[in-house]
């Protein structure tokens, strides 16, 4: 192994008790771990030991207004806010990098800013801060809106929001303090930079109460996929996570987005792209298949439909038998490339109904990995090495013994193939990223 | 000393390196420890290990608008984001309340409610919400606004705001959840209370994506003390801090605002008033006055003007001499009352211009309480035996040094005496403070 060959990036995607729609119901696994902190803890402390370059907090904005009954089978109460998450388990690290979901549709720029800029204060430049923008009617009506922003509008905005936030995390010129008691200075006054953004949407004078954080700008990280939210991460995003399920499809996302960047005067390797994966590793394979199966035989006919017909467009599936064939029914106005994918996914595949329900929902959509820690790890070095990833963000089916696993079990075998770390070498997530330090605009 | 002594309460306000405005100027302190999440992770352990009810930070959204020159010799730039400070403490402390100030006026209340109730889960009970209103142009200037909601309308959307949050907080009954594994029930669907709150001002479905806070709400923190502010306080608070310098005046406000509480039904120990106190404490009196006069003498005087001039309306003192008298000037437009409290001072005083300027700025308007650690408890026992105060806010002139001094040498007093628990006997805030934990509102 060369002293310089190309290393993966890990992201370690912890949420609740586990990715997979059924972990709760597991029984190694304590559903009421979603709500203590020693749980987090232990997680991110895993993480670390594992030299993760990351943590990940997903988030959400609202309880989907679907009935209640329905919720009650499966929605897990966890989506605690991930920036108190996330600065809570800082105070128990010291290496990891800390990113966080939060949407800048309903939250005021200035807020946004002064929350990284103050985490990645108190972490020694740590954070990183993954850009949505908020998607569901459920969510819109928590902030006072009738019906959700439109898709063009909420990343045009996002767009605009973007700068201002650099422009507020710019406030203070990277040498501004000075704490010169003799001459009573805190402060050069020549290195207070106010914004005063003008538009129609926002008007934010600045600058934030404290320093400009320790890393510039906390690593802007993306997962949107559409051409709205690829352009978007063109222009703006350091890591996107993606969720690809083929070899094919993960290659053509990556030189595709990569592609878009020298027209931002960016160079490819300012943008890391970290697909989602789950893995389910076993000490052979047979162990892994039967881990993947006892969870896949958890997941509740009830919710499983449920989903399936939220994710067809509401078709009432409940008087079809489970046990047989995916029926035909017309397209809806709602995703009809997904109803597509799916029907099409059914027939190639001769699945039933409760086979397809469980293909979409155990994994959420995200690419599977089973098998032993060398052939995960195969799997892993298969789309690094053929230009389809420059890292993973792992998503385990439970937790905290999938994270284990991964950890104990499939980094090992990727470091002793040279392709990922064995310490870290910097202090910040920007440093485990390899992604440089942004310079002050003012300056 | 009886077993059911009444006992008081202690806040440990924590502000950067200190209250007195030029503690970064003392020789003791490291005004680079305003950044670092050490110096406030030692700081709660020191507050936690006396026994305090709970540490405290206040909060700005923005910086003031005046001469960056004049800012450069005062402003600390140490208003990081109060919740996220407390969140990276939380994961480092065990015991002791944690209280932040979150304004109402630029947030919605969604996002504050969610806020809180996840730090109260995973300090398992352990926060206190300081609601205040930003009342300057420059906060309003980060936040879409030409110039700030007046006054009474501030209170007014306050006390709806409070309402809402509580209506989330609410949002889920205290034992909905059931994690029932066997029948595949996450929660009791008919445990799930959407808020639907609708007015002209706010539109607010809920509920929030997590549990009821294990406290039912997080304590209710005010500091206001005009009659808005009082009103506010009377229907909805549950700790007051205040800023009286005399007995007199404490206790006229102790009772004048005990006495509001009857009208919305409340008891008179479901409300504590905690006044701030400026400790300076010494082994003797002397060593005492030595360390007061040379945090005075470290005030700047371009500052220590500066914001005397501010006070009293923008007049241009820097004609007069420092070491001369106070000059006559004409009452303008702006903080009258002020005006005249600091010109009767100066006069009864027999005050120079610096000594006005140092009796005003030194200690940001709070009560000193000077002298040994006996001297310093009798002052407290003082006021809290005399229908002043149920406790106090404690402003340490410097950190961590100010700190220490209290806990090392005033507590031990203080629990001495039977005033002040020797151990904490509850887990939550509340069980601190002998607060009630409320009932849902739905059940």
């Amino acid at each position: 192994m060369a002293a310089d060959q190309r290393q993966l990036h890990l992201g370690a995607f912890l949420q609740g008790v586990g990715h997979h729609l059924a972990a709760w119901r597991h029984p190694d696994v304590d559903p009421r771990n979603a709500l203590r902190f020693d749980h987090f803890k232990q997680l991110a402390r895993t993480a670390e030991r594992g030299k993760f370059d990351a943590i990940f907090f997903a988030d959400s904005l609202g309880v989907p207004e679907a009935p209640p009954a329905l919720l009650a089978r499966g929605l897990l109460p966890s989506y605690l806010e991930p920036l108190t998450k996330l600065a809570v388990v800082a105070g128990v690290t010291e290496r990891i990098g800390l990113i966080s979901t939060v949407s800048t549709t309903y939250l005021p720029p200035f807020h946004l800013a002064r929350k990284f800029a103050s985490l990645d204060v108190l972490s020694g430049g740590r954070t990183g801060w993954n850009l949505v923008t908020s998607g569901t009617e459920w969510e819109a009506h928590n902030f006072n809106l009738e019906t959700q922003v439109p898709h063009a509008e909420r990343y045009s905005y996002a767009r605009e929001y973007v700068d201002i936030v650099k422009g507020l995390w710019d406030g203070w010129g990277d040498d501004a303090l000075r704490f010169d008691k003799e001459a009573g200075v805190v402060f050069d006054p020549d290195k207070l930079h106010v914004l005063n953004h003008q538009s129609e949407r926002f008007r934010v004078r600045g600058p934030l109460v404290s320093e400009r954080p320790p890393q510039g700008y906390p690593v802007i990280v993306q997962a949107g996929s559409s051409a709205d939210g690829q352009a978007l991460a063109a222009a703006t995003a350091e890591v996107v996570f993606t969720a690809q399920q083929t070899l094919e499809d993960a290659r053509g996302f990556y030189s595709g987005l990569k592609a878009q960047l020298a027209q931002h005067g960016r160079a490819e390797d300012s943008l890391k792209i970290m697909p989602g994966v789950l893995p389910i590793i076993g000490r052979t394979e047979q162990e892994a298949k039967d881990k993947y199966e006892q969870l896949q035989s958890l997941i509740d006919p009830v919710l499983g439909v449920g989903l399936l017909n939220a994710f067809l467009g509401n078709i009432d599936l409940s008087k079809y038998p489970l046990d047989g064939p995916v029926p035909d029914f017309p397209l809806t106005e709602g995703w009809q490339s997904r109803q597509k994918l799916f029907v099409d996914l059914a027939r190639r595949e001769n699945l039933t109904l409760r086979q397809l329900y469980q293909r979409v929902s155990g994994a959420r959509g995200h690419r599977i990995v089973l098998g032993t820690a060398e052939t995960v790890a195969d799997q892993l070095e298969d789309w690094f090495v053929n230009g389809a990833a420059d890292g993973f963000n792992i998503l385990p089916p439970t937790l905290p013994q999938g994270l284990n696993d991964f950890v104990e079990l499939v980094v090992p075998v990727l470091q002793g193939r040279g392709l990922f770390r064995t310490e870290y070498r910097g202090h910040t997530l920007r440093e485990h990223l390899g992604l440089a330090r942004p310079r002050n605009q003012f300056e």
